[in-house]
Parts: structure tokens; sequence; C-alpha cells
């Protein structure tokens, strides 16, 4: 049984969902770890991780319009606002979805069913440097 | 230290919460595994996992009204309606719960508190074959 | 590779966030394990785990207010009433949110970001006794 962590660094693009699976897979294969359990963890409180549909882009369109009316910005609702209009309603998306996920690894690879997609769901409007840090454990 | 891995099938019967944790423990017990981490995976992007009480029915009810309200079905909400009203609906209701559950082992058995009882989230109205990943590592 | 098991005990002080980050670290840090992966796993069907903002405590009153706003008490929402209109409720905002967290160890700390902090999230009216569950498997 061995253990192996690294680190992803993204750029994101403003609010919405960006694809993770590719270059976390790959890390996975990497490590030569045929079974174990895999842990993502987002060390960011205003971006977060989900596991949605990778197929029909419109799905992620109506994910982003769906949080708009979920958790709506509005100066009215919160107090904190130190980093504008969108910065308490990234907090409160960010603790509806996930900050780490655990996977297990099965035939060298994370055991994800076939539409299935890893996303770092960016909620704050600007581009921002995110990492996601990852631990394999197995053999 | 050693790790297993399982699969678990199941017929979902619409929406729903669909009682899991019987199995779970059986196969944690057949093991032989008595310290560890279990880790639950759903590897579907319309149905999820999630804790609840496990005694009083009427929670199930009312966790299915209030996710009605939560995550409306609705032609004007979505634009992704491959599968019918309830498909986009079932995406979002599945962010909002879980996709992975990880729960320590100890004494032989997963550490669920007394009221709590694991349970796949079916989101779809249509009953599904369903399934659950599981992984075990421990001693 | 070994592994180390443990139980924290909290008296929470009605609805809102209780820091539990500190006893958290400090406990991981004493088993000496330096990399791995830390579970924390909450045993109660109406308190939770989140990783929220740690710096501005108008960040917890939003999230209190957020809550009440998401998930309201109302006797005419629920049928499940037996502890009290806090009672489904809090089911609901323990599924919303999460029932446990695996964080990477790495360099003897769990990665958390700079502004993350670990709470239990308590969903009820009157204050209680509340456990975590701690595990930590690594070297």
């Amino acid at each position: 049984m061995r253990q192996e962590t690294h680190r992803l660094s993204f750029r994101s693009h403003g609010k919405g969902l960006l694809p993770v699976t590719r270059p976390v897979l790959e890390w996975v294969r990497q490590t030569g770890i045929s079974t174990g359990l895999l842990t993502l963890w987002c060390p960011h409180t205003s971006c977060s991780l989900t596991v949605q549909e990778n197929a029909d882009p419109s799905v992620r369109e109506d994910i982003a319009h769906y949080f708009e009316r979920l958790v709506p910005e509005g100066k009215d609702l919160y107090r904190h606002m130190d980093e504008g209009p969108d910065d308490m309603p990234a907090h409160l998306r960010t603790m509806l979805t996930q900050s780490g996920l655990s996977i297990p690894v099965v035939e060298g690879a994370p055991s994800l069913g076939v539409w299935q997609g890893i996303y770092l769901f960016e909620h704050r409007r600007v581009p921002h440097h995110r990492e996601i840090v990852l631990h394999l454990l197995g053999e």
C-alpha cells in the first residue's frame, strides 16, 4: 500500500463549470496505482468541486442559471460584501456543492460513470488562479 | 492494511429515497475489516447518495416535497430536457446532495449515528437500474 | 501505513456555525502522521459539517440568514415535526451540506486553504451535545 499527492493548477474564466477530469485521470494513470482511493480537495472558499453530466453543453448553462436563482446576488441580502456582490453568494454556492470528492479507483481509473465528469465550479465573476490538491492511496 | 472493492445493484422505484444501509453493512462485515475507511460512490448523474433520519417515514415524504420546491420541474426553467422534464432537475438535485460518501469504520461497522441511514436518492420519475461502487481500506 | 481514530465532543449553542478546526488540527499533529487522508464524520441527522471562510464574522451571520430562507421553518411545510418546527428543516439543511469531509494531509496538516475553516453546523435551536468521528490513514 502506498500513497501519492499532487497539486493541479487552473485558470478559471469567471462563473461556471471548468472541466478537470482529463488532468485528474492522467495523474492517476501516471502513479501506477490500479486499486485505491482518490481524493480531490479544493482549498478555496469561493469555488468548489462537482460531478456532472459531461455530454450536453446546455446542462452547464442550466446549472449556471439555476445557481443564480438559488443563491442570488443582491446588496440587500448579505452583509459580507468585501470583495463585491458575488463574494457572499460564492461562499454559499461552495457550501451547497463540495470542497472535496473521494472516488474509488478500480482497474487503474476512478470509477466515474459514463456520463460523469469532474468540474471545478468557479463562483466568482473575475478569473482566478485555482488549485486542486490530489491524494491517492492504494496499490 | 488491505483494501476491498464491491458493486451493489438496485432497482429504484421512481423519485425518492431508497434505503441501502443493510447491504452496505453486510458487505463491510463480510470483508472482516474492523477499522478503516468505507467509501461509497454513485456513478450516475441523476441519482445521488444521502444520509438521513431512518425512523419516521414522514421524513422521506417531506424530503420529496421539499426537493420539488427547491428544484422544480418546468419547461421554461431549463434548456436541457433530452430525457423529459425531470432530466435537468435530476442533475441539479444530484449536485445539491452527494455522489460519494466516506465513513470511518470502527469496531467492524461504519460509524453511523443511531438515527442515520444511507439512502440512494433517485431523482428520475421512471424506475432505473442503479449501482453503488464500494471501497474499503483498513485492517 | 497506519491509521488512527478519535472522537471529539462539542456543546453546540443553538443554530449556527461552531468552529472545530483547532482541535482537529491538534489531533492530526498528535498522531505524528505527516502524509495521509483525514476523514471527519458527523453521526447526527440535525447538524452537519461545512468548510467556510474563517475571517469575517459577518459571513457566519449571512450563512445563518440564507439557510433560514433556503429551508424555512413553517408548520404548513412539513409533516414531520416530532421535535418542533426546527426538526425537519434541520434534516434538510444537513442533506444540503455534508455529514462527512475527507481532506488530504500533507506535511503534517490537512491541506486547508488559508481562508478555510472547518465548522460543525448546528441546525437545532436548542444547544446539543455533538460528536465528530475522526479517522486518519497515512504515514
